[in-house]
């Protein structure tokens, strides 16, 4: 599988996928940028009025209920439903799932009525939206689990979906298989909003590949690839998430696909 | 004319004009910087309740739908008709014409009740609002026009207003004559919200310097020659947002105006 | 009081506080990446729905009225009594006090509803809360005044709290002593949102050491000598911006203690 992810980047290259964003507004700027370094074409609108009509136009929907509140979350079940409806993939960040119980609620009704084909979180997130009780503190959990392979599989073969969980290692499973990328910085966890950024790398890799597994592999290596290089030339958080642009930016395919760290669990 | 760039720069240094924007979330920090950068001093306000009072005080008023909703297009319209009323120069940046049936009805309410002084856009979002139908995708169109300085002739005629189209070329018209700008950089289009962060800084040269095509032109050539030394030393987007930053505070107003490619068309 | 900062430095690092905003869109990117870089654990939400669940996992909270509109306004207020209710202590920013009739109706009722333990602001916005008619020009005022220490003193009286005002010279009372603080560097005066990020890095210090006039010193001091670093080594004000997170999160206790500038009223 490794030796193909030079190609879903080169993809999301030539194709730049427009990637709608409903999305929190810490993080926002950073996602509509690192959007277009990855290759994709970003925009940001959650009015319900104006998402009945971006969305038909849009090759990926990115949800990030990262600052949620009734208005957004409205607008965030009628784009998941429109997407769904026109076939456009839909990826959504849990953000903070399992922190409030409102996040609970907002996080459970997104995935119940729009079935995202693309479910993400960190560790936390993930275990709670799997059921078990995850160590979520905010919305940056640092729990970890042995089992969180086997998480990752069940909620994505429970909703039929692809589902990403991030941390010190990355999780994807399509419900049958799970594989675990080991690339990236303790950089990442320096950051706001690291999380949400590569939901919007997702977006444009499956806006430009389809909803597959390498998309994801694909996706989620370039950004931490990105990070690997970021993190030789910082000199803390804040040159590290302006470097992580740049790398991003200019990380050649070859190279990428050739430094990913992917294995099957 | 171009002799006179200089002057207009330092009018807005002398002045710091108060720009008040109703603009998108995307985007609003780099807007804030940039304003400050080029000698302004920005206010972010959206509730109709806080606009009655900001701005009569403001020397200068920017709406930019960005991130438009039924809220903030109240807002913004009230704004609108304060600011005629008030005789506080109004600079429109409708981000996504063209893109969606909300957009262009927002864009179309906010022109006809409001009279803006400055109507800014990308090519596709200009041809869009002066009744062509552009090639507008998401909000960063890439669509070109031959005839774009005869559009943004119209619409400016039309409306009684300047008109600003950006893109590789800028094009800036008051109805009568029209004139084409050709500093920048290609990282401009590589990071999201370099358009915003233009009619932040046409805020301050309106504001500073009231609404001529002489202050609408300094201002223009100011961002992208600080975008041409940005350029010089970035290592990809993210270092060349930082830097635009930096050499438009740096900026010496007659290197500035020394540099300034400008022709009429 | 100078030889201890350090260790409020210390206890932040190590106990990660749990910082819940509730603050603007314009700023809230660089209060959480500073809150990350200060030592602590941001959070951002701001619907009452979430506010709920949120506050009471807190170890603070801060709250920041700089773009203010009735929802988060109900949610600020909301906020700010469960905390009084659970024992979390509260930064109210004031931004913009004194700047329209809105904004002080706003921010005078969250000081009267819910009796936050510190108020911060500039010293236009600080003069205003203290019934002086402050010079506040939209949100970064300039006004200057030789008794704003006792304006500093008379409002933590008033309110029974801690009082920040923030300029050239920062000013800290408990309603009995005053301290002045004048670490810094001139480049916080050309970013947006330092005074921004300055309260969340407060919000961490306070929600790890307690409401105490030492926790805010060494949270001022952090941040202007980490300023102070940041200005050595950039070319204007956007590598400012990012030099101030690396040097904050860089900077070593001991080197904040022996650089700090405190000197009692």
């Amino acid at each position: 599988m490794v030796c193909d992810l030079s190609s879903a980047m080169e993809t999301v290259r030539s194709k730049r996928p427009l990637v709608h964003h409903i999305t929190n507004y810490v993080t926002v700027n950073d996602c509509a940028n690192v959007c277009i370094c990855s290759g994709g074409a970003p925009v940001m609108t959650d009015a319900e009025e104006d998402v009945k009509g971006m969305v038909p136009v849009a090759n990926a929907v990115v949800l990030n209920m990262g600052t949620l509140n009734p208005r957004t979350v409205g607008a965030m079940v009628l784009a998941g439903k429109i997407a769904k409806e026109k076939g456009v993939p839909v990826v959504f960040d849990a953000v903070g799932a399992g922190a409030t119980p409102y996040r609970n609620e907002v996080a459970s009704r997104i995935i119940e009525e729009t079935r995202p084909d693309v479910i993400k979180g960190n560790a936390g997130e993930i275990s709670f939206l799997a059921g078990v009780i995850g160590g979520v503190r905010g919305v940056d959990s640092t729990s970890s689990s042995d089992d969180i392979a086997e998480l990752v599989k069940g909620l994505a073969a429970k909703y039929c979906c692809k589902v990403v969980a991030t941390g010190k290692k990355d999780y994807v499973s399509d419900g049958k298989d799970v594989y675990i990328l080991t690339n990236g910085s303790d950089y990442q966890g320096c950051v706001s909003g690291t999380g949400c950024m590569l939901s919007s790398v997702l977006g444009a890799y499956v806006g430009a590949n389809g909803v597959t597994l390498r998309a994801l592999i694909a996706g989620i290596t370039a950004f931490n690839v990105a990070a690997e290089d970021a993190e030789k030339s910082c000199k803390g958080p804040g040159s590290f998430k302006v470097g992580l642009l740049d790398c991003l930016f200019n990380l050649k395919s070859e190279e990428m696909s050739k430094r990913a760290k992917v294995e099957k669990a």
